[in-house]
């Protein structure tokens, strides 16, 4: 029921999800008669992959505005919880949603707890990079505040899904700062540079300015949520601004229109690549099972590549991979009562280490 | 002395500078050896204009990659230091730099110290937005943490700069944030919200996301040094990687290149205006003169870019307009024990409030 789109673009990606993934089931929670609206609208397909489509009535939707803390208090029948409930009792292995985020995390967290004594899941997209690449910038919002264990958390998890996600044998992983010296920055990010010059295992590159998140040079950045969110929507709305300028100087300032004509198709695939200066599908890290979030503004065709990641991290048990490596490779000192979001009312990150 | 380019690019940008401005005289402070053959390189030109021109011989010179802490201990005949005793002394009226910035704000603070008790100078330069206006981002890196006191001292600072050097009514003033709900975002960024919206005074329009920054909505943007020189770094990065990207997709995908061919001088344009996506010439605001810092990567145009934004700040005499508005209108509960910039050696803000 979420996203700018609502069923209109979810219905849409799930049908054309099942018809290019044949072993794919899908159970899509909202309001029937929207539900079905939304699959009247499809053109006529292939009968046997909407056999393997399963709708499920939930009475109540949560606004996109509604506060974390009133949902949590609110209807259990919503969409969210209901899809929720289904992937914590097995039912289903992945979650995938355009709806509220701070709903989705406070949910999430209530249905399917954390792994490894991790407080509070990190959001995770890959943004683009010179070299036709990917780089994983996280968090993106979850963790307002991120003291240097978090950090560290942050990097740990990055590592884990660009190896398994990726199959990258050693993805560089880099901090967020002001300046590549080691005097720069935070006392969080001066303490978590020192903590990650220590893992042996991972190959850790050390600070990296913002430039570098697109550079290509580094495979996993780790910021706090603030950053990390500014960051991202900065760059959105940057690359928004570049592709219409971009199409107004082949509209403003030729005679003839000819080249902005034939350019137009190379625009066209340009937009493609960049905007909205994400690969569609952020996932929550760090949750004892599989939510991938889909952006709010994304269509079928990029709802439907937030199901691909969803049915990558199922591949690759993803959360199982991040229970294991987290609890090898980090000292466990967050305190158990932080696993499950109890109250989820504060959107800062609360660590009890 | 400073800046990729060095001398060179200085050189040329006095001199640009001074024949575009009649009235303007300007001192260049460096290595001898390095100015006279700067000036050697030169094209022979307007006799006049040189006659302009003053050169001081200065022995030392700050490394890029000096830390501020031993460059305050360090010798005082640097090219950094002697331009910013000028303009202490009143000899000159504005000092411009594309040398070590930590230096910069540390030096300047020193010789210049700050204004209405502002404990710590902001850095701010102008964004280019949607609709060929443009935004000031501040802070951009000197105060990688602020309080709700410092980001209310940012809102007045950026506000009165885009009131009197763009000759604004009403700037319209936003702190940036994860989202536009008030319960979003850290404490501090709150606290400033709450205080801010007592500022009849001021047009200001509460939170707003990252991609704000570039919507054309708003003239100021408010954040910490560290958020902001992120979010301006990864922006200069994108960009980049974005413009690279328009010159491929014209260079590779056509079977003939013509199309390519054609639309070059608009791709020059194109990066003239958004590379590297920011007016050259940031602002340190709340010092107790004009200093602008020129982009390290910035060639003679940009250089001069700065010098006429200098120009500009003199103008409106800035500084004492910052003193003036910032003591009617904000508490001064900042110790005075802060006005001269002492140590430096921390990178952080050190407020007293």
């Amino acid at each position: 029921m979420g996203g700018d789109f609502g069923p209109r673009a979810t219905v849409s990606a799930a049908v054309r999800a099942l018809q290019a993934h044949p072993r794919l089931h899908l159970s899509l929670f909202g309001q029937q008669p929207a539900l079905d609206e939304a699959l009247a609208q499809l053109p006529r397909g292939d009968a046997s992959s909407l056999s393997r489509l399963t709708l499920h009535h939930s009475p109540a939707v949560v606004a996109e505005d509604a506060k974390p803390s009133s949902v949590l208090r609110g209807s259990k029948d919503s969409s969210l919880s209901m899809m929720l409930d289904c992937v914590a009792s097995g039912e289903a292995q992945a979650a995938v949603s355009a709806g509220n985020t701070g709903a989705l995390m406070a949910l999430s967290r209530r249905a399917l707890g954390t792994v490894a004594g991790i407080p509070r899941p990190a959001i995770s997209t890959a943004v683009p990079t010179r070299g036709k690449g990917h780089c994983y910038l996280l968090d993106l919002g979850a963790n307002v505040e991120a003291d240097a264990g978090r950090l560290v958390d942050f990097a740990l998890m990055g590592e884990v899904m660009a190896r398994r996600i990726d199959g990258l044998e050693r993805p560089r992983v880099a901090l967020l700062n002001v300046g590549i010296e080691g005097t720069k920055g935070t006392a969080s990010v001066r303490e978590a540079d020192a903590r990650l010059r220590d893992f042996n295992h991972m190959d850790y590159r050390g600070f990296i300015e913002g430039d570098g998140i697109y550079s290509g040079h580094v495979d996993v950045v780790v910021c706090d949520g603030f950053v990390g969110n500014a960051v991202l929507k900065a760059s959105e709305g940057l690359a928004r601004m570049l592709i219409q300028r971009v199409q107004q100087t082949f509209e403003a300032h030729w005679g003839s229109r000819l080249v902005g004509f034939l350019a137009r198709p190379a625009l066209r695939r340009l937009r493609g690549e960049l905007d909205p200066v994400r690969y569609n599908g952020a996932s929550l890290l760090g949750l004892g099972g599989i939510v991938v979030k889909s952006h709010g503004s994304a269509d079928a065709i990029g709802f439907a590549h937030a199901i691909s990641r969803a049915m990558q991290e199922v591949r690759e048990d993803l959360p199982s991979q991040l229970a294991h490596e987290l609890s090898e490779r980090r000292p466990v000192i967050a305190s158990v009562a932080c696993d499950r979001g109890d109250s989820g009312t504060d959107a800062r990150c609360q660590t009890n280490e």
